[in-house]
């Protein structure tokens, strides 16, 4: 375990972006911050499966035998985290601080885009005076995704647009009516039956779906209407170029 | 000058994205690349200020010394590039290819987002049959505008709209209409005006203005009513959370 110290012989907390899946898609402040840190800290499904975030930069800590912090949140989609598990994190985090440790939040992709460092970070800012805080920002699998597919994503002058999540096809419809591009984050059961009128939406031959962009298991569509319920995935995107 | 040589002797097409400004920003990937790559192509604007892209990387370039492909284009916005520019510049990268050297296209950000990486590939691919390219993406400087203010872009279920420019109040009052954060890519005279209507826009205290994200001109103003046209930048973006 390393022992750190910054200011007032505090720690300090870092939010780390750590690239789409490919290790050596992280930048190179986040491989140096993430070397140095006395605690690395990560959301863990509680299906046993380990940190997505983790597993990126594992071989990367080897040396440094950092101590870990395992946030556990619940594999199901629908249920609920407790708000608990994010203050009793933000507990945890604030106390290694306090002993002069520091801290990294590891998120897949970015820590500004859809990660859940913003969760401990209110937190810890409530517990932690005068925190000192770094954001490392990192590759976006929406990056990741448009590399892999060899489109560009919007080119000037051109308007992107990110979704979560879409409601079915009037759903789908009203999004991309403003923008020239438009991702969609996850590509679900709703997704798959909206894309099933894409020809009505004058789509076919714009789409493309993106399964784990940068790691072994990526996989490229170009044609959509072969897509199935076998390829939802959490790690996966829909970039539509109209 | 390294020569590289891929599949049937010739060599492969990069486009790398070089992160947002800081050279430890810079993925590992794009690093490794750009030190075995024979060539680094770049734009550069006719005023003889040294390309940002090229600005840098030029310390992790010193030791390869690579030969350097400068693509001229005009410091003036409202001049249009000419086409044959980028024909010019893939018929030079086509034949560095042909010999087996690997060109480096380098772009600011992410070379999928706003990038000028897709003038040359599409002019490339027409000359190069079986054209090897690979596209290392890299942080935007939407994701390390987003770190530097130290908030989210979206959480969990929100929308993010990516914006090259708005033309006034009444553009920028649609294009915040959908989503829950909007990001203005470039801040102008337009965008200044549009601001003076922060209130009756309902956005005062909303929005954040970066400038050059993660470099030593970095700075982020959250009282917007204190912008003036002094604080234009072409490497500045605006973030807009409703």
């Amino acid at each position: 375990m390393t022992t750190n110290g910054g200011k007032n012989g505090k720690g300090s907390l870092y939010g780390i972006g750590v690239g789409p899946g490919d290790p050596e898609l992280l930048t190179i402040r986040a491989q140096r911050t993430l070397q140095a840190a006395a605690v690395i800290c990560f959301t863990q499904l509680d299906d046993g499966k380990e940190s997505y975030a983790l597993s990126v930069v594992r071989d990367l800590l080897e040396a440094a035998e950092p101590e870990f912090l395992a946030i556990t949140i619940p594999s199901d989609d629908n249920t609920p985290i407790n708000p608990e598990t994010w203050s009793d994190a933000a507990n945890d985090i604030a106390g290694h601080l306090r002993h002069g440790r520091d801290v990294a939040f590891i998120t897949e992709g970015d820590p500004m885009l859809y990660s859940e460092f913003y969760h401990v970070l209110d937190g810890v800012k409530a517990m932690v005076p005068d925190l000192d805080v770094e954001v490392v920002p990192g590759v976006s699998s929406v990056m990741a995704a448009a590399a892999s597919s060899g489109m560009p994503l919007v080119t000037h002058g051109q308007r992107l647009t990110i979704l979560p999540k879409v409601y079915g096809i009037d759903d789908l419809r009203e999004a991309i009516t403003n923008s020239d591009t438009t991702v969609l984050m996850e590509v679900d059961r709703d997704l798959l039956e909206a894309l099933a009128n894409l020809e009505s939406l004058g789509l076919t031959g714009k789409t493309t779906y993106v399964r784990q962009a940068s790691t072994s298991r990526e996989n490229v569509v170009e044609d959509i209407s072969k897509l199935s319920v076998e390829d939802l995935d959490y790690f996966s995107l829909l970039i539509i170029r109209r």
